[in-house]
């Protein structure tokens, strides 16, 4: 007992809290994108929370206040999106330090409200203290017909993984902001949109609540590897994920030869997409595919599939075949 | 705009936050102990959120980790009390430093556990990050009959003020923590306790919830000074708080004499108690107060009463009359 929380990791941290928590009698608990509680007959109420900390998850001279504000509801909804379900309510939870500018509090305000008007969710409370450094907490409410919540946990073997939109271009707005790079401003104003305000999926992931044959879902927030891996541990199984078949779009390539980086590596290990990763039957696929393209105007692409436990977890590209860590991790990377 | 949130302080900040985002059309809405929502005919969700900050609202060497989990749902609960409701689910958001020993955040848990399990609550979900210091942040659900919420807002002139318990044992505690005086280990033990295991008032919270003829109710955790104050513009009223029917105990006492402070000001400024603050009719007090005291063993005081708004919100105290201000700020006090 006398390791770090740097030497476990995140991973471990929460699987240590869930193994203590453990089954709560609950339909969703915890571990998946967001909790589903039975608290009304047909419906069930979902709840999610995310944590925001400066200099970790944004930087105040990168992102304006009502960017801030913007993303910190927006990857919450994220999390109610992959379970299939409405956002309903949100309380934001607030540190600041004394001599903020009470401007950057407006801004970051007008910037929530933005993103509650966008999903049609109500703020309903909060908490105001000081601290020596911003950190965001919000908690959102949402709602989903009882039984057809999303999990990350109910692929099955033989299943196709598949994506919403691309992937890779968050990290590309990152990159660009750390450092820009000579890029046209059409791919520099897109994938810096695309960092600073994330688009969740929440009609997608009504549609997949919707279909018949839909395993696991997930929304990306730390990477296409990292989420396969979590898909075909919660599920129990291996998977196989074929990265020349991952969506890049052609900004996000324009950003990264700019850069002189490889696109594929922020695809797999970038995070902040937001996308939802699904697994769904074969036979399903191609209506599923036209229907969310139809009725959305977004792309889905087959990138891998689930397999039995036996086959591992792994990244084929070209000839070469990678077994699958865990991804990013928030300790490890910031204090490793 | 050029203000810094120092100068503001946190009631004007909340205010501006109320203002923007105004009337939600839900049953209880921002500003309140918690927000009642309508999901479920005849029962009203409750929702509330807290922070806890490092070197703010705890310190590692003061505390230990499993009373920090503790009292960081502990608080909540109170907050759920204070509507008269029961305590249901929660989320933990957990900001951590990644040279944090994984000791710590093990016994954060098991206080965490223990609060759960004394007050029935399941813990559904959460969320980990790296942060330079500890923040944790707790959203806890709860339900109440529709309709017998306990509101800040719904007091009448001549409404008898009152407090259950009794008042500046949480500060002494504190200044027992900060440096030690010549007490005796009893007081010492006492005090210390009711700064680092905070006991909310569930069940005289759902009493007064069951009771006609009360007004408006408020958990006090910025003392009673404050929470007066609260009360009385929250309903468009004044009030009268008497300083000498302050409830304040023996241990209480003898921990300001070997401080050379006085114990009042603790009760009004110090904060933390957790106590309830309510009023009531004054035909309804005595039956109240012995229900209260049969049901749960806890002692209730009139403190004082709401009075019409021209006669302004005092403080009574022998011959001087103070007209109370807004009270602890959290803000103001730590960086102005």
């Amino acid at each position: 007992m006398n390791a770090k929380v740097s030497h476990l990791g995140e991973i471990a941290l929460v699987a240590r809290l869930l193994e203590r928590i453990g089954s709560t009698g609950t339909p969703v608990g915890p571990g998946d994108d967001a909790a589903a509680l039975e608290i009304t007959p047909g419906r069930w109420l979902l709840a999610t929370t995310d944590i925001l900390v400066e200099g970790v998850h944004f930087r105040s001279d990168w992102a304006e206040a009502w960017q801030v504000g913007y993303k910190s509801l927006a990857v919450n909804v994220s999390d109610i999106a992959a379970m299939g379900g409405s956002p309903t309510y949100a309380l934001i939870s607030l540190a600041l330090p004394g001599e903020l500018s009470a401007a950057w509090v407006e801004g970051f305000y007008q910037g929530l409200e933005r993103c509650a008007l966008r999903w049609g969710i109500k703020i309903v409370g909060g908490d105001t203290v000081a601290a020596p450094q911003v950190v965001v907490t919000v908690t959102l409410l949402g709602e989903v017909e009882a039984g057809r919540a999303l999990t990350r946990a109910a692929g099955r073997p033989g299943d196709i993984l598949a994506v919403t939109g691309d992937l890779g271009a968050a990290a590309a707005g990152l990159h660009e902001l750390e450092n820009p790079g000579p890029v046209s401003s059409a791919a520099r104003s897109s994938v810096l949109r695309r960092h600073l305000l994330p688009a969740p999926r929440v009609r997608e992931g009504a549609i997949l609540a919707g279909t018949p044959g839909i395993g696991a879902v997930i929304d990306l927030s730390d990477g296409l590897a990292r989420g396969a891996w979590e898909v075909a541990t919660a599920c129990g199984l291996g998977a196989e994920v074929y990265a020349e078949r991952l969506p890049v779009s052609a900004f996000t390539r324009e950003v990264a030869r700019g850069h002189g980086r490889d696109p594929l590596e922020w695809a797999l290990y970038g995070g902040e997409d937001y996308e939802l990763l699904f697994s769904v039957r074969p036979s399903e696929f191609a209506a599923l595919r036209d229907r969310i393209r139809n009725a959305c105007g977004t792309p889905v692409t087959a990138v891998g599939c689930l397999l039995p436990r036996e086959a591992g977890i792994v990244l084929c590209r070209g000839q070469s075949r990678l077994t699958l860590g865990k991804g990013y991790e928030h300790f490890r990377s910031t204090y490793g």
